[in-house]
């Protein structure tokens, strides 16, 4: 492909000494190595690359696309042209960005780089989740939304045929404002199905679910990662509710690709009934900037149509986002953060649990794989609303503080009896934060009781 | 804001002459001013900004955000944590993106100094609207979506309440996939006017438009930019037509701020009726990145409402482009970039004129300030296929060949007479890739004829 | 050398369309062919090239150092080893340095890329002087020191042995601090030929340095670039002096080689005696930052004789500017400036004069290619006092006020009459440079007058 | 200094609520904070800066210099002009480099960030060897050259007036060819006092040297770091010996300030008689590219002196990168890799005495804190010299392999009995830098030994 001869030829001409030359060549091998492995294996690589490496790979495929092309006779109304080199910082050079006519993953001919990179992208998508726990799913891609906007295009492409008179959504109650935010955009109805309290926790029967359908149903929406006391949904059986009947079934797995136990839920789920697709945050899960989302499914033609159904192009730069962070992690890199996620977790519950004793509270008895309750009973309502504030101005950024008697969104039911606080221990979280969270935790509760 | 008493002392005690140190401070400050008077007139600098000063503007508000404290406890589940440095560059620092719970514009409390950047960015987007011929917008957001995903986002926000049930949108025919892709998404029916034939020209008179209403429809489009034969549309009377039927009326002004007879038609448009938003592209008129769109609107709340409709959060990124294009040519640099527009339109209808003579064939005479448009009646079908490939292999990117014989879609009508090819002298392009292009095209025609 | 087949078959088998990989390849290939050229020529590129190719070209060497390897093991004292990647940026990568054991040009078994990078870039010098009006040099080495250093370096190369004791060397009078203390510090003695004054030149006539002669001097210096009222010396006569009477004969050309006349002075000396060695700044003729030379010389073996006299190694930095400024400037950027530098020249003299008719002074009649001097009669001696910092204060930098009657080190003899002002129009200035220095010099005149 | 009301007063109106405003300002005061710290304290700081607070100070200082005002009028011949961009990278942005007139640490009128930028980092030399343990050296300069060159520089500036007629330097014998060639290059002679061995250690008795003193003396230099066999000087009865005879006493502490052990033989040296000049390289003691050295000493007119003695101007590269290094470490990380590097120093013997005993050799008994030797008497003279390729083939770099028999060079005497391997833990190795060196050393062996 890129013929180095004629430099070759003035290295073996030169002053150097040929053991010298060989030396060099080697760590040069050795540094674009991973670039050929890459390419031959379409995996996340083993190890985590070196900024330089993955810079070599985004300039050498951007060097590729026709805006760089001195050459050309540009007459297009659209070109890529910039006003600023600062722009080929922001798009890794790919300033034609992604999608062409609406068609997200088909490659552009002024980009042909920034079609291979794309490309190869999605196949480190569909890898990477393989890896953690959907080995699965057929296709993935990411695309250029956050996980709601992910929603909306996800209902766009999947939505009834214009014959078909159907425009309701059953949603097992998500207090989340995207989300509602994303069917209702589209024009939607949702049918929500309200929580019920277990013990601490609340969760949404599968017979409520049942009850709740009606004609105008066309999809389901499902969790996983959500936050306390709201627990996952019954993915499981809500894929064979959706199979049985004839229902999109949507699975949110927000933040959760960083734990295997709700990968889990959603493998079952696929091979039991039917799973249309599955969105998941690349900064909440992979570590990039915001503005991105994976949207995988076990059905290749459903990727193939939410693809075709993105309005126009879109920035190459979230997709570019995703694939640094899967280069500069590697597999191994990402599962030793998966590990350091677990013990954090641990860590979170322990400390809290600790200080729970001191003031005779005590950690909500919930499943969650990422974060921790605890409850807030002594507290009085002003003192549980100035906690938040506090906490804020203490550089404690994340937690939630919760007073159902004030407001009950965010519980996903209607009765929750007690306040409560939650902490996340996500995937990237140092130990130094949850200590600290948890110290200033603390402070904090000291200052308001006072 | 910033305290740098402590570093004045140093110098005041150093070994440096205080005449030189003086001399240091003149040029410092000549170098940060430009900032000052950026917060001060929220307007678009006159004169460029240097790289350094773009870069150092985006390095102070993105060190603001709380993702760089050092000292934060971070417990939430979204933080901006990123797996590589790299993530900095192409998100400018802004890791937090932009909008919070599905609200573009709201100020997101992890991150000040991007909401700053977006506040200033968006008065930014407004102010070069105002001096580029729409002094009677009001607001103007810069989105991070293309004008296709721009439209369904603006459709979305501003259609009817659930209770009204009205379901289609009035399109005088608009050959473009991105846009047709963009209503169909939202799940909207169009009733498409077919274009009809003046001499060379397409246009949709406003009289079938009328004739077209019906009790469905809630919504027109119109258009500026285009390429022939479509001529822009008669938006003055579309927009009469739209309040006194109260539709929506949202026009495409896909890469219409660079000519400032288009922009006269909907500063026209605006005042004599109804128009709810004016979509522009980024890439296309300021040269940043694909990605993005400046949304406008005479009506204040109209922007509020797009604002509030998205769902979730997104990349900063098409944002900070933006940004980075208005710095980086100032309004004076943004006005010799029109000024070339229109001298390498002028060119490019010569030179095509010139070989239009020598092989018989004539520029036909539609009115379109970026594009031209050259018939080709002396090919045969083949021939008029091979044209587009030939060009391609020329390294000549965008220009558009046609033959209404094989494919009706791109004429905007049923019926278009003959076969011809488009070229464009858009904004940012270059005097060599006009002459280039037409030496290239007949390079290729002869090639071709032979 | 570098084997991409792994990537290629990734090409051929992904969704790119053939045609659209070819054309990606096209665009790449015009990005690396003119590193190939520069390997194949070993000569100044003609055209510019890009910052991205540049880097590209300094990345893929540096990156064959064996401080880039990871799977090395490092058991010397010195190993490249850095505390900050910041440091890859100020080295270009080239963190070993240049040199090895006190000799500048030999491979280092560390560093191969550094290597290559340091022997094409002597290359590029000898290339450089060749095509700018000294076809008959031999060789040429980039030094990264100063002017004033690299006579030290080379003084103490070409200085006779111990057992000859000879210690004087003959300087036709030259007011520089750094070009005597270069000889002190190599312990030294300086024999100065007085300047004479011929009209309103100060020259050193060939006679009296004949005079000066005697039994202790072993060296002779000569210049050409220098601030009037001193004129360049008549090196072609002390090279012929040179050689009849053995004296080593250095050329002090510091930013003579922006004058083709300055040039053709040493060319004729090389041919018509003996000139040891040429000596120019890096920064003066080359833009570079502050920090290297060109030595250059008819005989390759005092090149080489310097190069192995330097003790240690060197910072690989001045090398890599000055290998930047060729590659970034190429050939005909180059010429260009050495065009503008002679039409700024004629501007500089043109303006003064017009400022001196008015305030009946005149321009001296001293030849000089870039410097213009005008006289200052009409000042009393507070007032010439007065201007330096006046002009200073005005953001005027480099012009040089002197007054005989106060000091006469500046102006090569004992007894200048009258009271001048010297202004450059060097390479890289701007016609901006000129009128606005003039400008402010008109201002600061009258301010201080009155 | 810096005044950023105006922003400050956009923020107060902007849309951000105050306490978010708040916030953002603390994060971005903390990231500033340690600048104003740096000017207070002018001591390297406790904690390793980022590099952007790293780059921030860079940039803030070098936009003071005159180079970057865009109103100035330049007409100097040297005015940091620069080809490409990509210089101010290499530089810094400090394009004046340092020096004036042959002044190395004089402010530089056109350049007052980079004089600032000199003085701050000369203040955190002085500290630094302060805190490693020289409490008592008055003054430091960081200078753009290496340990040999700043050897020259020194003895240049130190040597006696040109009225006393002595030329000649003890040197007890160091077999080092930077070094000889340092003093060679000044044109003075040296006198070696030839080494002997002290079981296996090769030390040069103090008598010895008082024994060659002769009146062409004016000078002696004595050393630190060194690699076996040969030991430190007995550096404290050197200087007593050097007060006794009115010589200039030099130390060469090339990569001694790693070792608190031969820091404090400076310490007592300084403490019981005369040393002039101490002279450390910056890449082997703080980690920076290859080009610089720190010079200190108890008097801070010799460091002035040498300062004054340099001829012209020279690349601030090499002292901006002992800045970077100083800032990028802290000492608190400096105090750290010291630690690490008795670690490996330990793990180092540990690993090389297994292995001596498997081959029946043994660890040469030989003070050094950084470096380790291995008798190789079972080898062949083939057998030893295939062993130097062998290891550099394994990537091995760095170890050295001596044969006595062959040649006495490196040794440091005339008479060494056996042959040997030196592999050095140097400061900023890691543990895998000698496992693995250990390891292929094995495996070589192995490989010449069948």
């Amino acid at each position: 492909m890129v013929d180095f001869s004629k430099i070759s030829e003035f290295f073996e001409s030169s002053n150097i000494p040929k053991n010298m030359l060989n030396r060099g060549q080697l760590v040069l091998n050795e540094f674009l190595n991973p670039l050929k492995i890459l390419f031959e294996q379409r995996a996340v690589p083993d190890k985590p690359w070196t900024d330089d490496q993955i810079d070599f790979l985004l300039q050498t495929l951007s060097n590729m696309d026709t805006d760089k092309d001195i050459n050309a006779a540009r007459v297009g109304e659209r070109e890529a042209r910039i006003a600023s080199k600062l722009h080929l910082r922001t798009s890794a050079g790919f300033c034609h960005g992604v999608g062409r006519s609406g068609f997200l993953s088909a490659p552009q001919p002024k980009a042909p780089g920034g079609s291979i990179m794309y490309e190869i992208t999605n196949y480190l998508a569909r890898n990477i989740l393989r890896n953690t726990g959907l080995p699965n799913i057929k296709d993935a891609i990411v695309v250029p939304l956050c996980t709601g906007m992910s929603l909306s295009l996800t209902l766009g492409a999947l939505k009834p045929d214009s014959s078909i008179n159907k425009r309701t959504i059953l949603v097992p109650q998500i207090d989340h404002k995207s989300l509602l935010k994303s069917i209702d955009l589209m024009g939607f109805q949702t049918k929500i199905i309200p929580g019920q309290i277990f013990g601490d926790a609340v969760r949404i029967p599968i017979e409520q679910i049942r009850n709740n359908l009606d004609d105008d149903c066309f999809a389901i929406i499902s969790i996983t990662s959500f936050f306390p006391p709201r627990e996952h949904d019954n993915i499981k059986e809500i894929s064979k509710f959706a199979q049985e009947n004839n229902l999109v079934h949507i699975v949110i797995n927000a933040y959760g690709v960083q734990s295997s136990e709700w990968m889990k839920l959603i493998r079952s789920a696929i091979d039991a009934g039917r799973v249309d697709a599955i969105i998941q945050s690349t900064d909440k899960n992979f570590l990039t900037p915001v503005g991105g989302a994976v949207i995988a499914s076990p059905i290749k033609e459903k990727i193939n149509k939410i693809s075709q159904t993105y309005a126009g192009r879109a920035s190459a730069t979230p997709v570019v986002n995703f694939l640094i962070s899967m280069l500069s992690m590697g597999l191994s890199g990402y599962q030793r953060l998966l590990k350091e996620q677990q013990e954090n977790r641990e860590l979170l519950e322990r400390k809290l649990g600790e200080f729970a004793e001191k003031i005779n509270q005590r950690i909500l008895d919930i499943y969650n794989p990422v974060a921790v309750a605890l409850s807030l009973q002594n507290l009085k309502q002003k003192q549980i609303y100035a906690l938040g504030g506090a906490l804020y101005n203490l550089r404690v950024t994340g937690p939630r503080v919760y007073n159902p008697e004030e407001n009950t969104f965010g519980t996903c039911c209607s009765n929750y009896p007690i306040p409560y606080i939650v902490m996340n221990a996500a995937i990237g979280a140092s130990e130094q934060d949850i200590t600290f969270a948890v110290e200033r935790f603390e402070k904090a509760y000291y200052q308001i009781v006072q």
